[in-house]
């Protein structure tokens, strides 16, 4: 999420998420911190979409229902925000407004242009925002595809145009700033999946992301050519392939479309299954396939299955695993260790050089990608004989200033992170993470410890609970020796329990754990409940 | 770990471990199942070693534990293998017997050949194991690198000798069995390294696996080149380089060393730190430099670390983690994807053909791999024209029988993990694991209800405790709510309280289950401790 501020308005460009890594237990999303905007929302003039993949687009609803401002994106990108909205049941408070490539719109006091750019989901643009200081062209997600599936290429002549009338500043991204040389062309796929087509004798599942249009619109061709039935899996490749269907996106004849009661009707040379599930995520179909228990598709040895999808890391285990037990079951697997079945769909260093040269920017600010990825295509311009104090390295959070043809960071607000866990979405604090992760570790132990009000007197003996705790050794002799030193614990500690029930607590906890960590070397989150009656 | 039987006797080959995966949390290690070989103790003659990594020598501790038997290795595997044993406080109790290539052994009734072969660790060996029944090659982990470190080649000619007095069967390494052409030699790395110490005009800290002794060499070699000095940095790194220059394997010169607390009496330009941590493991010295926390070396802009390692599947997030990190901190970073400072120690495509040409094997065994990896190499072999039928794809527990010159899979055993958690080695079972699970994710909710023992009435407020559970929406309020349904439910069930105190700790359970889910979407464990006082 950027926000973009002129003479009091302000333009906020992208609203996406990004899923926790392992560490942050039990996290479901994350999104940006709204706090900032939130203080000057009658600022806002709008939301800018540059495409429709969810790190651009998946924190809206969370965004519009505090700020509930028009949100402009390409037609593709709306429908695929509709659906999102739809789940939230905000679809009818939010007012979306369709751009077209190419067809500038003022938007406040900014002028905007849309500028057709190919990525790995159709109708993305990148933009170029001019005020009276000068215009900022920001790329999206972009490759420079020369020959795409819609032929709809990047519009490198606009690029060039705004070169020559002058970009103050250009923020590209930055993904495959590591990779020498282009990306490869989405159509190379295409022959993969057709020499892949040619072999297989059974049927065949086709797994991609789902809203990879391009990619499951060569999977539809390929299917075609080799008369297949398609029938399709998955919620979200169910409903985006409708969605792009409706639209225009997505070309399937309506007589190739097969429910998936239906596939065993006919021959398994004659089928097709487009499915979701290429990251290897726990509950999707392929995974449910390949754990053999997928209630309508049972894999047979002779089928084919292709993941035509790189992991996105962090999945790689996941999706190593899926493959794994694919091949167990006597499938037959292509994926892009062994065959060229996925291409992507960031720019790499001559591409980036390309748009570089095209828009000659004053300043240059890489965006989109871990810092290693921002430092090697700030280097990359360094080496085009951009100076290095034209540069901007911009971490979240920094405010960035131009004005009189100069941009600096001139300010810091705060822009971390929103975790979103359950219902929940909020700060939520390190001490939770940090206990999710001894439970997580070495379980729990709970001691609950009944003494008498008047006295501190033992009234029964203390009650122990392990959970996720596990000690082998001799379990029962070990719950015995617990239960006698919380119980001497307690005498010990008759007058505390008196006084201060919290310090015989702290007394209980701290003698507990070490007790445990002598005996098993591990430190489960340790729970004392002195019950006074 | 590979067990070998003949007329009763029994010999081991290899004996690893590896780390879990995420999902299995808190597990520490993972390492085999030794009952069958436990209840046929005193069959086995010896453990034999193919080279001294993790996964072939890292559950030696454990099983000579139970199992005392001769342990056989080369020089350098031995002396992993001490230091190893010495940490268990079993170095005085195993007697380990040196082996050294091209001189065979005889071991009860097995014929052993051991043949140099060229890995990521020196003085690797494939065994050959002759009885009256035939010749099984089992390669250990290999590439044939042409031009080695230490000039010790993979011996091809054994092999090919091997070949022409008939090989029942081959197992083969299968790690690179997706891997087209050869596998770059060792040496590469060299120029890699020599390009990068040219650059680089500050200090130098390479990190890479502690056991690479050839790598380290390598740093050592052009380190000496650009007259810097050396510390070693990280427990593995510091105890296995010590152990490798005693054994003869590493070549360190004395005037080249010196210790962490001198490297800023010399200017940075003549500085390396040779550093534990290339797979950003979390406590490592390069993931502490990394963050900034650690004790003796700072980093500062100008100095360049080098990652001369690859991610192990299932930490690269980790490693990216601390590349950001140290670009951050202005440190150049050179690894993997940007520079060639690393190559595999396994046997590509082409090698592994050269294998089974030069053993002409009757029956062939992939080994050593994921499922996937034991598939390509199946397919490999069977393109060079081995009959399907010869080829034995063989799961852990699979018991497979060599006679009149046949090999097949006769029966299945029971030989599945063994985890070790904390002291604990055993069966960890699934409900501890799902515990963990539930707790790492939404937390624990703990109530204890108070209850007399005479009438069941409620003799103080509950107590309730939560832990790894957030809800931010208004907990106070939540907390009364939980309380108040508490305290209901405990009055309602006063008379079950007497007859049965289990079922009202199940009814506070369920209700208390419901409403949490239906306020925050959350499934804390939950805990009820009814205490009768």
């Amino acid at each position: 999420m950027m926000v973009m501020e002129y003479e009091g308005r302000i333009l906020v460009i992208d609203a996406g998420l990004s899923f926790p890594k392992d560490e942050l237990l039990g996290i479901d999303l994350i999104i940006p911190d709204f706090s900032y905007i939130r203080d000057r929302a009658d600022m806002v003039e709008a939301v800018l979409l540059t495409h429709g993949h969810e790190d651009h687009v998946g924190a809206l609803p969370f965004f519009l229902r505090e700020i509930n401002v028009p949100v402009y994106g390409t037609r593709l990108t709306l429908g695929l925000v509709k659906n999102k909205l739809e789940e939230h049941g905000l679809a009818d408070r939010v007012d979306l407004r369709e751009i077209v490539a190419d067809e500038p719109k003022q938007i406040g006091p900014f002028h905007c242009d849309f500028i057709s750019v190919t990525h790995s989901i159709p109708d993305g643009v990148a933009l170029a925002i001019t005020t009276s200081v000068g215009t900022v062209v920001h790329t999206g997600d972009f490759k420079l595809d020369p020959n795409p599936i819609d032929k709809r290429r990047t519009n490198m002549g606009k690029f060039g145009e705004l070169g020559a009338q002058g970009v103050l500043m250009l923020l590209s991204d930055s993904t495959n700033a590591e990779v020498e040389g282009v990306t490869g062309p989405e159509k190379s796929v295409g022959k993969t999946l057709e020499q892949t087509f040619r072999q297989a004798q059974g049927r065949i599942i086709a797994a991609s992301f789902a809203s990879h249009i391009h990619r499951i619109q060569q999977i539809v061709d390929v299917s075609k050519r080799h008369r297949r039935k398609l029938a399709i899996v998955g919620r979200s490749m169910v409903r985006n392939a409708q969605m792009a269907r409706e639209l225009g996106y997505l070309n399937i004849p309506e007589e190739m479309l097969i429910s998936l009661g239906e596939i065993d009707n006919f021959k398994p040379s004659k089928i097709v299954i487009l499915s979701s599930g290429s990251q290897g995520e726990p509950l999707s179909a392929l995974t449910r396939m390949a754990f053999g228990d997928h209630k309508k598709v049972k894999l047979e040895p002779g089928d084919t299955v292709i993941l035509s999808a790189r992991p996105v890391p962090g999945n790689e285990v996941s999706v190593h695993t899926v493959i794994n037990r694919l091949f167990k079951q006597g499938v037959r697997v292509v994926y892009e260790s062994v065959a060229p079945v996925h291409v992507s769909g960031h720019a790499a260093r001559e591409e980036l050089k390309m748009i570089i040269n095209l828009t000659q920017p004053k300043f240059f600010m890489p965006i989109h990608g871990e810092y290693r990825h921002l430092y090697f295509h700030a280097e990359l311009a360094e080496e085009m004989g951009m100076d290095r104090k034209r540069i901007v390295m911009a971490s979240n959070g920094d405010v960035i200033q131009a004005s009189d043809g100069k941009v600096k960071i001139v300010d810091k607000i705060d822009a971390g992170m929103t975790f979103v866990d359950g219902l929940d979405v909020g700060d939520i604090q390190d001490v939770t993470l940090r206990d999710r992760q001894k439970l997580s570790r070495d379980g729990t132990f709970i001691v609950v410890a009944p003494v008498r009000e008047q006295d501190g007197s033992v009234v029964a003996p203390p009650d122990i609970t392990a959970k996720g705790f596990v000690y082998m050794g001799n379990r029962r002799e070990l719950m015995k020796e617990v239960s006698a030193l919380v119980k001497e614990t307690m005498k010990d500690g008759a007058t505390l329990a008196i006084t201060d029930p919290g310090l015989l607590q702290e007394h209980i906890h701290s003698r507990l754990a070490k007790f445990l960590y002598k005996k098993t070397k591990k430190r489960p989150l340790i729970m004392v409940i002195v019950v006074e009656v």
